[in-house]
């Protein structure tokens, strides 16, 4: 079959052909960020790495709805079911309302998003914009007997649950040993069995989030918010759902759980999941000391890396390495990266002077053959590069003579370039960052020749000098010998 | 007393002294943009106008909580409480759902906001985010007696209002007049009174955006959510509440008189009314053919201005006039804000290498003392700015060794710059646009001279440029006497 996707399906754990419920319809889930602290380098690549998934399902001709949550409420403190809410927690340190919390970071992710020139989500709904549905959810799972009520809380019964389906298929965790392995509990904890996951929770007096609801005042749980927003907005069951792999268990876990018990389908037919980030080979932690902001990656102001590197060389450098394998960040590793892409750019700025022959030496047609087959190989991104740097390579023979294009031929490979390098992996040129800088550097240049043509009293030069600038619009200011320039008002 | 800002109330309608409630904490809330198609230029001049009041109350040294809302439901196509959803509308439009345009246009309008450098609010609360707040408010108001229930929509009672309170209070409207003066009312309405207006609405069956509340399955009327979001966020009373003057009457009044039933409270203590913008003398609308986003007027792909202008100098050129005034936009305005703009910019510059003095011509602090004036004067952009024009004319003198400037005193003038042109005003320097253009003509400019090195044999010069523009990674290609350059990779 032409063009025919396959992905890697962590729920069935075998590579899939990829046909959506409803073509040309595709609905996509992705996991977006808890907004109570600076979003870490390793959230961003698998934001990047779905932003590419999204763009190659777009161009394949799907007409994709993409939803990317922001969580601003209901995630505690240690990603189970107790602690305080990361965003109150972060509210009561900054000293501010928990939602300018939720509005700061969120506001920051967006930022580091666009700088990393990821497209923006269909719709990106936030969990306290869903609370009335989330309530809704829980009725539904109590009604069908998967869900009690403790205390004004409503905890998921997995034990119930897992008697007539499976809890578990996910992650492959089984629930005999989820049983036994957990901590005990301790007396605060209403859970019948530590498995269980709250759906909603009771607001102590101290908890500032809170809503009303048919069980008093209290907020959603963590998991709740992405099986309501996902069959709100994409139906039931979506096609994609995505998410780095440390929330298979026990979010994306929960998630189908509550879709099954409260909608009665599966939430989605699709699952992938994106690998860790390690920096210089260790996992990166704020334990370790080793964690990375984005904008520290950008401008070098770090302890780990010799210097800053540009948001597309970062982006390059991530889809050089298979969504589904670990990447390590290293000095040398951007360093070739940021070496790579000057040299993938440079073959596209080439292909708009490239001379055309009676014959190709190569075919562009199988060019693109082989970048669409590594893009339906489970999104191969690195073997895409691969072949487009083979194609650079042709290119750059092409350029030196030692070989041929033809006018139909460059005109594919054109296409293909563009289609590729900046629709599928949404890389862009980097604009020459320094460029007042070297505006500087060169009129410094220009601003010696005048000078020496001056001291050989060549006044003719040095005159012309200034009147070609002054053509152009630059002024040159002399004083003291100390000559300076401006642009003209 | 020193420092000490007046605003025109035009709740009072007077100009009054700004106390706020709690100082050093202000509250202030502005009635954000309904996305459901590109915000225009009008609506930009309103939050601009109000960045700037959040920046000088910030820059006062006031703790500001700054709430901007965005409506993403609710708000019906005719501004009263019949048609269909704004926002839904345009989703059948366009064919998607409701929530994708919500997302698509509130996209747009931060992009738009970012060009014009305006700061993040604390907090851009959602409409649809606060749905059980907006019930919870309706139920108050109705325990008041001040609402009524028909057919699972809730409407204001404004009759029974306006017995123990003013309504009209803020808009000056007599409600006799409303009364009397409104259009006949139609079988489809359920009011008592046709200026009643809807908390909650039932939703009909073709309604896509509904809710659950206890009235059945419906929507928050379009005043509501100011009342809620304000009132949650900052408390009641607020400090400042802003907008548009198109929101005066109906929407303002409104809020004012959910606050008072519901809450028991003044919604704000000061209010603040931006005035509209004209095109060539006429008023911008749709059905006049003269619309202008703001992106036309960037990019210069309209019909009504003979080119673009960067989005610094439509600011600059806004903040030309009083908030309170109508501001006209023609060519020669803008093209003489530009020049204005440039004028500033350039002062700016020189203030970094200006001569010191042992005495100072005008006096540093006297500049400062009217520049506060000026802003504390109900905000009189217009002041400061001819304020920092007679600054500037001051600093061209010092420049042209025509008037002198003592060290203390450059330095409050450069504090002053900066913390009015960049931090008040907002403003900030444009990026040489053309770079790359001006790079062209520049090293157009050494490869003559070169050539003309060559010609005349002087090898030694003409090696001397090509090794010292190698020195900064600029490379000369020589193809056939056509001599182009490139950085090095």
């Amino acid at each position: 079959m032409k063009n025919q996707l396959s992905i890697y399906n962590t729920l069935t754990k075998k590579k899939e052909v990829f046909e959506p419920v409803n073509p040309p319809f595709v609905g996509m889930y992705v996991c977006g960020p808890t907004v109570y602290n600076d979003v870490h380098i390793g959230n961003c690549r698998t934001f990047i790495s779905f932003d590419i998934v999204y763009r190659y399902l777009l161009y394949l001709g799907y007409k994709v709805r993409y939803v990317r949550n922001i969580t601003d409420a209901g995630h505690l403190e240690n990603d189970a079911d107790d602690g305080e809410d990361k965003i109150s927690k972060q509210a009561k340190l900054e000293n501010v309302e928990p939602m300018e919390i939720a509005a700061k970071y969120a506001n920051g992710f967006h930022n580091i998003m666009k700088q990393f020139n990821a497209l923006e989500p269909s719709i990106e709904p936030l969990a306290t914009g869903h609370i009335i549905e989330q309530i809704s959810m829980v009725q539904k799972i109590m009604d069908q007997g998967f869900a009690y009520e403790v205390n004004g809380s409503i905890y998921f019964d997995v034990q119930k649950y897992n008697e007539t389906n499976d809890y578990g298929i996910l992650s492959g965790r089984k629930i005999e040993d989820l049983l036994t392995g957990q901590r005990s509990l301790d007396g605060q904890d209403d859970k019948r069995n530590s498995c269980d996951f709250a759906l909603w929770k009771k607001a102590s007096d101290a908890h500032i989030m809170r809503w009303d609801s048919p069980w008093g005042e209290g907020f959603p749980g963590w998991h709740l918010e992405c099986s309501v927003m996902g069959s709100k907005y994409l139906g039931s069951p979506f096609d994609l759902h995505g998410g780095g792999m440390d929330l298979k268990f026990p979010h994306h876990e929960c998630e189908i759980a509550q879709s099954v018990a409260g909608v009665g389908e599966e939430l989605s037919k699709y699952w992938m999941h994106t690998n860790m980030l390690t920096i210089n080979g260790q996992r990166m932690g704020k334990s370790v000391g080793n964690s990375l902001l984005p904008e520290e990656l950008f401008n070098g102001d770090n302890q780990l890396m010799d210097r800053g590197y540009d948001p597309m060389v970062v982006r390059f450098f991530m889809m050089q390495t298979h969504y589904a394998s670990t990447l390590d960040f290293s000095n040398e590793a951007l360093q070739a990266a940021e070496k790579g892409f000057g040299k993938l750019m440079k073959g596209m700025q080439l292909l708009n002077s490239l001379p055309t022959s009676d014959a190709s030496s190569q075919s562009a047609e199988e060019l693109k053959a082989k970048c669409d087959a590594a893009m339906n190989d489970d999104i191969n991104t690195p073997g895409v590069i691969a072949n487009l740097f083979d194609g650079v390579r042709f290119i750059n023979s092409v350029n030196d003579g030692k070989a041929t294009i033809t006018k139909e031929d460059l005109e594919i490979l054109q296409k293909l370039y563009n289609d590729y390098v900046f629709d599928v992996l949404g890389l862009e040129t980097i604009e020459a960052e320094s460029s007042s800088d070297s505006m500087d550097d060169v009129l410094d240049i220009i601003i010696s020749i005048r000078q020496q043509a001056k001291e050989s009293k060549d006044y003719a030069t040095a005159d012309l000098i200034r009147d070609k600038l002054s053509a152009i619009n630059i002024s040159l200011k002399d004083e003291k010998g100390n000559v300076s320039w401006s642009y003209n008002e």
